[in-house]
């Protein structure tokens, strides 16, 4: 293991180094773009920053292709344009890999009153750290990218891949019309892609690396028990009926027991075995177990060793009760029976869970409970949303080459980390352009994306713009190696 | 026993007839006036209305007094004037009892828009229906007694008993300021008073009279489960914490079994034991349960019978889960765990239940099922709102006199009924001013009251006059009588 940097190496840093403020500008210059897609009023200024955006890729060199997608219709009726995707591309060498980059520029709504300590739309350094929305999800990390890209230019030094970009401007809003696009480019744009890489969440630890390769997926149930279309009075009618919520409340208390353990059976039958190798990851892995606990104002975990905490966050599936439509759930009294009651849950899916028969175990487990109750009121469980869970392998050249390039930058090796949560977007390119995809995170736990007071430290983004860069030399050496070794047995 | 009336009733009843479109009329003039307590910007028609109720008064011969209750302070800070509660006497024969009639003029919201097939405000008769808001709830009966009484006068015949009267505006809204009127007039409006008669329910049928005699209690219970301050995303916490919901859910689950059955311990051990002689009241109580299940739209009730029915909605307790606070409860999906969830159940109280036992029970079971769970997170039962239940001796006087009134206008026994829900008004009247309180309705049981195209039929708001004419006779006589006795006892 190597921990030193190459002379190049040496050179795109120094580089990096002395150009940092330039970065910080750029950022402060694109924060400075109110550019939330959630609230329609500000959907003009997401359309203007998808504009600077396309803007400073055609500065860097590339060919750029804004893909209008016409306009969706918000809830009450009115158009919305959508703003473009931008697709660019940057060298077109037949002998380097592509490389192609996914990022957003639009961002979570945010005002000052919301508990901002400075306006979240100025970019504010205070102790090292660079404040504003946006700055770390995910206008810093993508400009960190463009800004290592342009060092090889700067530098006159040879591109070590071809470029493609992915930037969207719907992000925060559900991505929406990107897997339409991606489906459409899958043998176009992404027909000689090799490599996808995503820098849209945050390391687990506030200091130390890491390399995000599994995230869950979710499976949601709706579980409606209905009596009649009329709710009653608790007085008139409370001792001589079966209560639709007496019903629900002894289906969702069969659920989960009180170690969190899933009660359904053969809900646990297709998890993934967890291998020697697999948990020897966990080892290693920074994570404080108090800081965890405090960030969530929770006294106690359900487990107490950091390894059997992650495991159960990331490879085991998890299931949650959300709530209840249709009963009363406001402050106060009503002494109503409702009608019509509809419980919400989700379980957390993990390789190999497969969605179909999870709702199958579901729907049979819940019939079954509900059997034995001899209601006369009727039961419909539903499964309204299922996500499936992503997982990488991280032997793929493109761990190995983020692994290298952190190790050089942070003098550490990285931690190889799962994500709790569906971000549906590493799926959503790994099904559809079936390439290897790595999600590399250059921010730190503590960021705040989507919170008040989001940031990225200058740290964080200067030395990220580093990983990038090199990541860039590690992956075309790779590339090379791989082909060679390819070439090799063909001709044998 | 004697079904026909004397010719001192028929006369009475003849002129009752013979003036039914007077009665009719007062009742148009009277449900014209849209005195909604509940909605603030209709206050001035309360305050019309009582106007009207008092100079009614005047005219019958009755000294009237407004109390003034000063304002009341709404949720948004806005100070509302309450109408004053009207309390009026007519006669002061210290040889002949006092009945005390309580009722109220104000009304439920009701809109045309609502789904009335008629203005509300405008009684229109079909099909001997007399519809519009108030007509039973509670403008009909008020005026069928006031008419009872002035049918005494017209005919120019000696007062059977010395009147009050207490007509509220505020009832729709909570009666706000007449338990407190109640506490200060008991030794002084109240002294004298021997009956006290609430005709502000209705039958349990749509052609049999009846009578009540009880009403359930309501113990509103809490269930408060907090982890932290913080609500938590189910990807990146779920399957690592103790979810407040979870517990919530067996919480709430252990509550009540499929069979409606409480499970907390001792909580019927209070309940009055059913007397052969109770149980014989219910044999012939006209109720059709097809009718009932229809009614309220289920397939099935927890019990076959018409007795164990109504047993069950009477006399003994039932517990409902009403919904919960905190968690999520909109249409679609939310992945939350909910960090604080508040449970809302209550139960229904009867004779001889102790709501401060009652609450020591319930506490004292859920925080041990609690327990069990040996989780981290707090737990808080609290019971907000505790009404007893009220019962009456059905061999009291005033039950005798207005059955044998019942039985010589309807040429029937009424029924014996009670109410499953908590009307506070008859244990107010009882328990502050310590005397015999019957509730005499005269509506039958699809009147609609709070509902939309609320009636009063033609037939009983005449025929109910007459019970209540027939009923001032026989509370006389039967009062008479005791007197009699119970002077013979103190001579001896």
């Amino acid at each position: 293991m190597s921990s030193s940097s190459s002379a190049l190496e040496t050179e795109i840093f120094q580089y990096i180094d002395l150009h940092q403020n330039v970065l910080v500008e750029n950022l402060e210059e694109w924060v400075a773009v109110e550019s939330d897609s959630v609230q329609p009023g500000l959907r003009k200024e997401v359309i203007r920053m998808m504009a600077l955006v396309a803007n400073r890729l055609k500065v860097l060199g590339a060919t750029v292709n804004s893909v209008n997608l016409g306009s969706h219709q918000l809830p009450d009726g009115q158009n919305l344009p959508l703003p473009p995707v931008i697709l660019a591309e940057l060298g077109k060498d037949p002998q380097k890999p592509t490389v192609c980059f996914y990022g957003h520029v639009d961002v979570q709504p945010a005002k000052k009153d919301d508990g901002w300590k400075t306006d979240p739309y100025t970019l504010t350094e205070i102790n090292g750290n660079l404040y504003g929305r946006g700055a770390t999800d995910n206008k810093g990390p993508v400009l960190a990218w463009i800004y290592a890209v342009e060092t090889f230019k700067a530098l006159k030094l040879a591109m070590p891949v071809n470029f493609k970009f992915v930037i969207e401007g719907m992000e925060e809003a559900g991505s929406l019309g990107l897997e339409e696009l991606l489906e459409e480019e899958k043998r176009c744009f992404f027909a000689d892609v090799d490599y996808i890489v995503i820098s849209d969440n945050v390391w687990l630890s506030n200091r130390k690396p890491a390399l995000t390769y599994g995230t869950r997926g979710n499976a949601c149930f709706f579980v409606e028990v209905e009596s009649g279309d009329k709710d009653l009075h608790s007085g008139t009618f409370g001792g001589i009926i079966h209560e639709p919520m007496t019903d629900l409340i002894a289906l969702l208390d069969s659920l989960v027991d009180p170690t969190g353990h899933i009660q359904i059976p053969g809900i646990y039958d297709n998890v993934a075995a967890l291998r020697e190798e697999e948990r020897k990851l966990y080892e290693s892995i920074e994570f404080d177990l108090e800081e965890h606990k405090n960030n969530c104002r929770v006294k106690k975990f359900l487990y107490d060793t950091k390894e059997e905490i992650l495991l159960h966050l990331w490879r085991y599936p998890s299931l949650s009760i959300h709530g209840i439509e249709g009963a009363f759930h406001e402050p106060g009294i009503k002494t109503v029976i409702p009608a019509k009651v509809i419980g919400k849950f989700s379980i957390r899916q993990v390789p190999h869970m497969d969605l179909s028969v999870v709702k199958q175990q579901v729907v049979e487990y819940l019939e079954n409970v509900f059997s034995k109750r001899n209601s006369p009121n009727k039961l419909k469980v539903s499964m309204p949303l299922g996500a499936k869970p992503w997982v990488a392998d991280i032997n793929d050249p493109l761990y190995i080459a983020a692994r290298r390039a952190a190790r050089t930058v942070f003098r550490e090796d990285p931690d190889f980390i799962r994500d709790g949560s569906t971000i549906p977007i590493a799926r959503m390119f790994q099904t559809i352009t079936q390439k290897s995809v790595i999600m590399l995170p250059i921010g730190a736990a503590d960021d705040g994306e989507h919170s008040q007071n989001e940031k990225i430290s200058r740290y964080n983004y200067v030395e990220g713009t580093k990983v990038f860069a090199a990541f860039l030399l590690e992956i075309s050496k790779l590339h090379g190696q791989l082909q060679e070794i390819s070439n090799t047995k063909t001709d044998n």
